[in-house]
């Protein structure tokens, strides 16, 4: 899948990179640029897929040779009126289809904050597990799985009330693991002082389904959504995060998703072979 | 110690508001400011007590028959030159003798970040360990407890890598509960799944050193560190929070810690009654 004459590409066996780290670049423009700099796989946002087409763009990346190694994002299943559940629910069973259409098995789920004025956090999480409940046999029919994002803390209240690995563990364990599995992504997850044993479980369990890197940088931005860093940048020892899901067993992608408004106001095929450097120099 | 006439001033027993939710105000000010309100105790912070003298504040507050709840801060254990190291063991010992002059019991510690380009969470943590092993017995000949503040996990680069209850427990852990135990904080701690158990397992220990409060609203300000929401304005579910304390045991005062450039901004006792009443209306 890689380009020949490519110096030093087999290193990218299984490297991603998602398509919001650059969302300056067209779909075209994306898979080119990851073609030529031997990137194998690409993570893709359903927005985005939504405006190029979705047949078009399940053809563009298959005819690259490119590996989808999920889509992003279904979930936001914390809604308490049935209405609004009813259309959350509608719009994570579109999310599924298009998973299938676009050939990859990994739905990323973030999983919704508290409704406007509640402060229920308890009510919020089993509204999560019923949504599970109810879409895991539909993905699971078209060879998708729901990877549960546990988010960083900071986004309890108005993204995700899921905030840590073991916690995503437990309510993925409701459900058998090649349905229900959690994503491992640097950015939410490298302050957590119980992340070794939560990785390990995860391995054991089978429920690694997405491994993502994102470096974590201060100061925070305002709204903290768009500063996330590029790897080498910050905090995160990605090498130990590496070691770590590997000794766990996982043996599938690795992909940078960086949200960061400095990356998107630069030329994006630059962005991308920094950030092929960088995932050398920061992870192997 | 409240004043006699305050309507319903007996509701606010253990009550307590820290001096930099109103910072705006003098030492004077605010000490008049609570005693008018019926508010029992006062949080100092170091900088403004030696801006005002540690001696004059000492007895201002005396005086004025005010309970101090506790002094922030100590800690930021975590630098790895020898000279950084002494220097911070120095200052957290007049740290020690400050409280002790106040006539607090309770020193609050923010433990510390990563120093400048480390990624090493572990020995970070491992160096606040050897400075506390290093402060207990210094403190506990002046009749002070350390008390370590878990801080929200958006801080850990920064200013904490202790950033839950249960990781705060386990190094507290490691000295006698009179000693060492941790503060609550609403604001750090509310997101956490865990929390209930950690809650429960502070008090069985004795350790819940000091309880505030704050509230979690959205969007973050840049930077993160001064949004720290009025009562009732957020997220946070405090009389949850004071459920779980009262039923782990804890007696002890009950502090509210704003940072928040809105109600810097505004006139101080004013702030003072607001925060007397948001008190009332959701604690009780």
């Amino acid at each position: 899948m890689t380009q020949e004459g490519t110096q030093g590409a087999d290193d990218l066996t299984g490297f991603s990179i998602n398509q919001m780290t650059v969302r300056q670049l067209t779909l075209p423009e994306l898979v080119k640029g990851l073609t030529e700099q031997g990137v194998p796989g690409v993570g893709l946002w359903r927005e985005p897929v939504a405006t190029y087409g979705l047949t078009a763009t399940a053809r563009l990346v298959r005819d690259a040779g490119l590996t989808v190694t999920s889509l992003c994002r279904g979930g936001f299943f914390t809604a308490e009126r049935p209405a609004e559940r009813a259309a959350a629910l509608d719009d994570n069973r579109a999310a599924i289809d298009e998973a299938a259409t676009l050939g990859t098995d990994t739905l990323v789920l973030v999983s919704g904050g508290l409704p406007p004025g509640s402060r229920d956090l308890f009510g919020a999480r089993e509204r999560i597990a019923e949504a599970l409940a109810e879409l895991a046999p539909y993905a699971a029919e078209r060879g998708v799985r729901l990877a549960i994002e546990p988010l960083h803390p900071m986004y309890a209240a108005d993204r995700c009330v899921v905030s840590t690995l073991a916690q995503a563990l437990d309510l993925a364990g409701r459900f058998p693991a090649e349905r229900v599995g959690v994503v491992i992504d640097t950015y939410h997850l490298w302050w957590d002082d119980q992340l070794a044993a939560g990785i390990a479980r995860a391995g054991a369990e089978g429920r690694i389904h997405c491994f993502q890197l994102a470096d974590w940088t201060t100061p925070l931005p305002e709204g903290v959504l768009n500063g996330r860093g590029q790897l080498g940048d910050g905090a995160v020892d990605f090498r130990w995060f590496d070691r770590a899901v590997r000794a766990a067993g996982y043996t599938g992608p690795v992909e940078v998703e960086l949200f960061n408004e400095g990356l998107w106001a630069r030329e994006g095929i630059g962005v991308l072979a920094e950030t092929v450097a960088r995932y050398r120099a920061h992870t192997r």
